[in-house]
């Protein structure tokens, strides 16, 4: 009988009942790993994990949280909880996001601004480094940031959503640099386009049916969390 | 008798009393700008509109204020002041920074880090806001952004302060996109190694008198405001 290539991982799933976030928690569930759902809506929650049930996976935890409301108590908190309960962790598939609204950056409101860079930065940063002690003691794992190619290197009218991937790219960088001797990598993946809410509210002209579903990204996120990380160290 | 080519401009320099902010305000000042130097300390800013005037510059206006501490309301009232004491607005050079401390990211303090993204992004990203009515009043002008090519893609070690550079480069470019239609021209400029108090804090093993100083990079500042933004219109 063949064992998974997830099996007896944990992975915690930021925005685990968006479009990506779901797709990713389905499918690394049914490649073995036991997940952690993140999210704010406890009823999307429930049934992202009866599906998951339903599909023979792993019984996920869930944690809902607003992330906009999150400050490294929370995260702390959180760290804990999933090390007492589950024993420990071996990734993070940060897909939580929030792409406010396009529009020219004379008009954006600070307090908007804030909000957007905490939800799409400081949040999976923080997040991210509450957990560096349980990823390193339970021998390493892998962090995966959504990146977002539409924002390139800078588009008009992306406002703090484009900042904040900028950010995330430079910080997914120094962190893999940084730990990837402890076992530990960090990565961005972008899914380009697909049928996601975000995608949607950015490309209103776009028809959705043209688009690929989130699932249909299912086996390099898999990957992205089934490799060695033994095996990647390079510093 | 040649005209100067910064006569009549009035230009913006943050971080004034700095390595490079201070050489590129006297260097403006040279081309003939009128200065607005804004700076923490007020003695050096003191200092520095003594050698403005004795260089035979146009007279500065001094704006002493610690962005870490400061906000939008801050921002707003700096426009008023300077749209009502000088009439207008043709350029900022962003040239405040803040270094904090090389470290690995695990040991990084969240207050600490928020700090740097508010001094190195935030601050300059909402300063410009509140100047955007006032520079499209007098008729365009040129925001600089000071980028660091020490940080990178992404390097270890760097935290928010690479992370802040890496989203100033993204804002820097789809500001430019949003508002050249608008004759406001936004880029970052690098000015690579120099003898400034970062690059000494973050090299302390390199000899600083190897190192070129921060003047001998005033004319290419000076080219970066006396282009005509009208030449560059591009939307």
């Amino acid at each position: 009988m063949n064992t998974l290539p997830l099996e007896n991982r944990i992975i915690l799933v930021t925005g685990a009942s968006g479009g990506l976030g779901r797709a990713a928690a389905l499918a690394l569930a049914k490649a073995g790993a036991t997940t952690v759902l993140l999210a704010r809506k406890i009823p999307r929650l429930e049934n992202l994990y009866d599906e998951i049930v339903d599909q023979g996976g792993p019984t996920p935890a869930l944690y809902p949280l607003d992330l906009a409301g999150a400050s490294e108590t929370d995260y702390a908190e959180m760290a804990e909880r999933v090390v007492a309960s589950l024993g420990g962790l071996h990734g993070i598939f940060h897909a939580a996001a929030e792409l406010g609204a396009l529009r020219p950056f004379r008009d954006v409101e600070p307090g908007g601004w804030q909000r957007l860079i905490h939800v799409n930065l400081t949040a999976p940063v923080f997040l991210t480094q509450s957990f560096l002690p349980a990823l390193q003691s339970s021998g390493g794992g892998h962090i995966v940031f959504v990146d977002d190619t539409a924002t390139g290197e800078g588009k008009a009218f992306w406002g703090a959503y484009g900042v904040a991937k900028a950010g995330l790219r430079s910080f997914a960088r120094s962190l893999d640099l940084e730990m990837s001797a402890f076992g530990i990598r960090a990565c961005c993946f972008a899914p380009g386009p697909i049928r996601s809410g975000i995608r949607l509210r950015a490309y209103p002209g776009e028809r959705p049916d043209l688009l690929d579903l989130p699932e249909s990204r299912a086996n390099e996120i898999v990957q992205l969390f089934a490799s060695h990380s033994s095996h990647n160290t390079h510093l």
